[in-house]
């Protein structure tokens, strides 16, 4: 196995224990014996339990944030805009359930600077999220009150998702991305 | 402090500390000092870390499910009853901010009988929810082609809240909870 492999192997394993067993109580010996290395060959990878939870984050909501990007600039309304964006976003929890499982379990024993660098990608995507709202309000696409609450409202309906979605179960990633992208307009067009 | 009121400093003081550090990063002796206790005298009240998790969320999800059992059976249209039920669910979440958090970070380190408990509480919440939807389509109440999806919807904006309310801020946990209430009732009605 060439090194980039192998550090994939190590990540992907991680994740997993780190989803069953919480990243505490997950052992580096362990992650060692899931990809068949010993312990001290894994230190040659990584350099430390906190290091591999920083990296599994990495990259992963900056991409979600950078295809929300894409779609909050297309030239339709902004009830379409919404729809892409519910879209894209359900699909990028979807896609990444383990990552989101652990990101939000473990978000405490991220180091601050890391924490600081994912919390500010979150923030990023509430605010486009509160602008194409806020602009289908003025556009009279959207009936809302609060644009805040509205986002946080539908941002929980979307994150959800991390909880409940079973791959391989009744409904496909992209039938609960197009119902939810529905839904989320209807919820603010009364 | 007599031994009541003492157990109920143990169980508010490992709950913040749980909520803070994680239940493994968390330890008894921090616990024991958080209320002025010596670790041998804080084993007198508590056997383990682990009985403290279990003992932490006792009561609570039971105490909301009754009182969604008493809304599901209010003799009002089911529009009046999801509402209630939302209210109800909402000011729960928000009435325990520091335990639901604790709950979905921590589940996985709950005892099998203690976490099925638990598992049984929250399908018995999700059942109402649902029930009182299907009924709502029935009588003309509600427009929604997926229940199930539209509980599942619901209830990751309801229990979300956990995750942004910050008590002391713009929105009292009355205003939450009456937004959402109608915000729900808005989403089923198309």
């Amino acid at each position: 196995m060439r090194a980039a492999e192998r550090e994939t192997a190590i990540r992907v394993a991680a994740m997993g224990i780190f989803r069953r067993k919480g990243y505490h109580a997950a052992s580096m010996r362990e992650i060692a014996d899931a990809v068949g290395l010993n312990k001290g060959s894994l230190y040659y990878y990584i350099s430390s339990k906190e290091e591999l939870l920083v990296r599994l984050f990495q990259g992963r909501a900056e991409h979600v944030l950078g295809e929300l990007e894409v779609a909050a600039a297309l030239p339709i309304t902004a009830r379409e805009r919404l729809s892409a964006m519910v879209r894209t976003y359900v699909l990028g929890v979807l896609g990444n359930l383990d990552a989101v499982h652990v990101y939000l379990r473990e978000e405490h024993a991220l180091p601050p600077t890391a924490l600081k660098q994912v919390r500010r990608v979150h923030q990023a995507m509430r605010d486009h999220f509160e602008r194409v709202i806020v602009d289908g309000i003025r556009h009279g696409d959207f009936v809302e009150r609060d644009p805040k609450l509205a986002t946080l409202a539908l941002l929980g309906t979307c994150t959800w998702v991390h909880r409940w979605y079973r791959p391989g179960g009744r409904l496909t990633k992209t039938a609960v991305a197009d119902d939810f992208a529905e839904r989320a307009v209807r919820m603010l067009s009364a």
